[in-house]
């Protein structure tokens, strides 16, 4: 199946920013009557483009006709200069393209700090145009990474009553992945209809189940942004409440999650694709928040590095999660399936051996019993390894 | 001037819980008359020794005579086992000592989960009070230690309208240091005399300015403890509300300050001295909220490990702390003096020499302004190294 999606077409250039002789722009067109829903960052320090492409959203009559990004370069913490590189890159494009700025919604990824040159992402837009074609997902999905291994693109077909439309989605992730709304950076698409206002609370729910549900580092990024497109090219019409609203929202939340797990499983360093599983909590907030405690702990992490089923630093790391009246006897621990803790302490039927059998695997789920109500929460990450060192501190030079 | 304080004798042993041939087993004797005060972590799951050494001094009528320490064990995770474990440890020193048992309080480090071997501690306990005496600081600094790679040992002496007292402290820290009340571990007596209440009040406030101001990589340990005895037995009775009292705290303060520093300094894989100064926010708690999260903040660390200035990091630290509506514009950071950020972006002065020269210092201040308040708040930390992950992989082979 092919990943292309009626009326997007993508293209590709190389403008200087990241490297000599790597595509680091990207255009993304989008045709008209396309409906396009986006959610940003919660850090307050919010990049130049997040800010511009936020506000084009809310004050547009017309809808977003061309998304613009490129990699090398942040454009976060450049202050007002920031704002007007981001502003004269999408006016450069609204003139090639006869469209109004607002249409234009920028995107960046890279170094924090630095000042965006406006003139050389201008210079390659003509070239980024020419080489627009349905078929540019793939090209696309290489030339928005930074220091991501791998391209992260994720296509699913859904078929209603004998109908069929296609969602495609690309993201990058890599470093400073503790997404909070969305990751840096996700563009998905799909030529079904839908309402503006469906379109919103499709990607939101999606958004909860999939990119919020990472971590690789605990940083939240400056640029975090994912964006929904939905080009009505296709002959399925969505609308809320119907059973293909529902039938829709399964797939996208699908898409989503692969493309979430691909960005951990990319993490910077990454040598595990760990799944934290909290259950019996007396909320999901609770449940988040002894996950999300585990799965930032450096060294639960170095010890998932080391296969060492080191689960003195999970128990650990629960404790001091923060849960109120924890009652540390109730308890237990499976890792890929092993008891490894009950009662709060190492299990009777617990051995060495298991345990190093289980942590051999390069993909393991942590499964947290706390046995104190019914809510449930899931985190994916990743360990802490000497090349995520490596690549956080060689990452400017 | 010696470490010695008028009524502490410390001894050590081998008694082959950590390796072969290194003193792992420490005896602290304190005089009759001794009143001992004690912080214990905050960690729901608290080791067998600290939920003993707790309820004993809760519970018993008579002061603490001795302090048994052991490395290489935590003792912790190790359920009921681990409780009887530590109470044997006790009842053995207890009998060979002639006190009660619940006069003897029991300390451990090392690992997690394992049970520990009473028989191998009361073998040696023999040999560990033989070797008491005054002069014994220096080898039990050594022998308290385990990843550290330093002894931290400091001695302070205060005098007082020309009378004398000592302060001398020991500590070990390295790893899963995020001390929430004390760090383990960290003994500290004088021999001035001061009441109980007076005691438990000098005690918190000082922790409260040093241990729980640092953290090496934000896992609080299942063992923090910390100590203080008084002996009584200089010439120096120290009352609530006296001058004495002030000019004891800031002795006592000082001297936690430099073993915290200590531990922060020969954290694990450290290579950085790092002092987070956060100024100018709503409230302390604020303030400290941003410290730890820039502290925390992986990609900070690898960046400050790399004598890197990206500061870029830092700002996307801050601006993930939680703040309610921050004013990014109103921030600015200074590293080592150098104004790298002013108005949420780059300082219009700054240069990448600048800050190459401020970074390259082994002692580094990040002074951070937020400009909405009169609060502060300060953290010691370290950078992430290489040697962190080798430390944490490699712990338990």
């Amino acid at each position: 199946m092919s990943a292309a999606v009626a009326g997007v077409q993508l293209g590709v250039a190389q403008a200087g920013i990241k490297k000599a002789d790597h595509d680091d722009l990207v255009v993304i067109a989008l045709a008209p009557g396309t409906r396009t829903s986006a959610l940003f960052t919660q850090n307050t320090f919010r990049a130049a483009p997040v800010q511009l492409a936020e506000a084009y959203l809310a004050a547009a009559e017309a809808q977003p006709r061309y998304l613009l990004i490129n990699t090398g370069n942040a454009n976060a913490g450049t202050g007002e200069a920031g704002i007007a590189a981001a502003a004269d890159c999408c006016e450069a494009l609204a003139q090639l393209t006869e469209t109004d700025a607002t249409q234009v919604l920028p995107f960046s990824t890279g170094v924090i700090g630095e000042l965006l040159s406006a003139e050389q992402i201008c210079a390659a837009l003509p070239a980024a145009l020419n080489d627009l074609t349905d078929e540019g997902w793939e090209c696309a999905a290489g030339a928005i990474l930074t220091t991501d291994t791998r391209a992260k693109l994720r296509s699913i077909e859904v078929e209603l009553d004998g109908q069929r439309c296609a969602i495609t989605g690309i993201a990058k992730g890599a470093g400073m992945i503790c997404p909070n709304m969305a990751t840096m950076l996700a563009f998905v698409a799909t030529d079904a209809g839908i309402d503006a206002p469906l379109l919103n609370d499709l990607l939101s729910a999606a958004v909860q189940a999939s990119f919020n549900r990472i971590t690789v580092d605990g940083d939240t990024s400056t640029n975090d942004a994912v964006t929904l497109s939905a080009t009505g090219q296709s002959d399925i019409e969505i609308t809320a409440g119907s059973e293909y609203a529902e039938h829709f929202a399964q797939a996208l939340t699908t898409l989503m999650i692969e493309l979430a797990q691909d960005i951990v499983r990319d993490g910077e360093g990454a040598s595990k694709f760990v799944e934290i599983r909290v259950t019996g909590g007396e909320s999901e907030e609770a449940c988040d928040q002894v996950a999300r405690t585990v799965a930032h702990s450096p060294l639960v992490k170095t010890a998932l590095f080391a296969s060492d089923p080191n689960w003195g630093r999970i128990l650990a790391a629960i404790g001091r999660a923060g849960l109120d009246d924890l009652d540390t006897d109730a308890v237990s621990i499976h890792l890929n399936g092993v008891l490894i803790v009950e009662h709060g302490a190492r299990a009777g039927s617990y051995t060495e051996e298991k345990g190093q059998e289980a942590m051999a695997s390069g993909d393991l789920l942590i499964d947290i019993a706390l046995n104190r109500g019914d809510a449930a929460a899931v985190i994916w990450t990743t360990d802490l390894s000497y090349d995520y060192v490596r690549i956080n501190a060689e990452y400017r030079t």
